[in-house]
């Protein structure tokens, strides 16, 4: 019988940069005991993201990040700077990575690949609280 | 009782750019009667793409605008470009945002943040009619 | 009666770019039965991606290779690279497209466009086997 199960994971981030939820994400899937199902998480944020990416190497995390900071990076030309340098490459760096992410899950697992981890991307320096809702649906 | 209901939206942006349907999304789980499920948007081109970003600020959608003419801009030395200057930095620029957005839905609404709106990124110039399907599963 | 399906393809690339999947997710979707449903594509992978884009023009397809290759070059200042120069590159450029897809299915066919495929993106030379998880929803 298909049903569904929602939560939302709040979380600050230490630092600007990749932090790594799967365990959250796998936790959550397992609590519910759905076996068969899809995941869906979604950032609820404009200045903060999602992406899955290599979870084993740090120094490619690192590289990760200073990518982003080169290709939007805090003195760009931006009109909008109400709320400080960082505020706009923050939006842009967002738009090029995912605010959703879907995961089907096999046998009460996530089928994420052997390297593969659930990052929340925090793009600003404050790092406020975040909030990432949970959905999941199947059997 | 799970279930599913669909639609699709038809719009023609006023010019190139950014356009909001967060209302149009809206009204569609509204009228669906859903109170939870998951809600994806799917834009059926690709040379425009959906984005979740800052519906507050104008000067952050134009920036945005901005950037993505920058790092992907007409004048690139493209070999397939039959359909004009503007085309195939319009797929780049599709390639880069996102073609499909799911959001879930509790008590009857998008989880969306107090920032977040949805928008059609328009990548051409002529602006051609824009299907988007819509799909929400839940109960 | 809603109901899912799920099932892992295989794929070898024939070398490095972008690798039309669609006909294998029509099949799919078609043996499963399902009319009327939601279907997600999954690539268990982070140096390889999935992007749906134009599916007719061959130049269009090879300008996309090369803006990734451009905007996530190999010769980037990178402190991963144990596994080659091709290996952080394929990171950015998986960062920067889709890991995975979700796509509405009307009337037992996909919702997409004309102009639409779905591709696997393979960003590493050596082109190792890919799997790329399968999930449907519907009924």
């Amino acid at each position: 019988m298909l049903r569904q199960a929602s939560r939302t994971l709040s979380i600050r981030a230490s630092r600007p940069g990749m932090h790594e939820i799967t365990d959250q994400a796998v936790q959550f899937v397992n609590g519910s005991g759905i076996q068969e199902g899809l995941l869906t998480l979604f950032c609820r944020h404009t200045s903060a993201s999602l992406v899955i990416q290599e979870n084993a190497a740090p120094a490619a995390r690192r590289d990760l990040e200073r990518y982003f900071e080169r290709v939007a990076p805090e003195n760009g030309p931006y009109e909008h700077d109400d709320e400080g340098p960082d505020d706009m490459p923050a939006h842009l760096r967002s738009a090029l990575t995912a605010t959703q992410l879907s995961i089907p899950v096999e046998d009460g697992k996530l089928v994420l690949g052997t390297w593969q981890g659930i990052f929340l991307f925090e793009h600003r320096r404050n790092t406020p609280q975040r909030r990432v809702a949970l959905h999941l649906i199947g059997e």
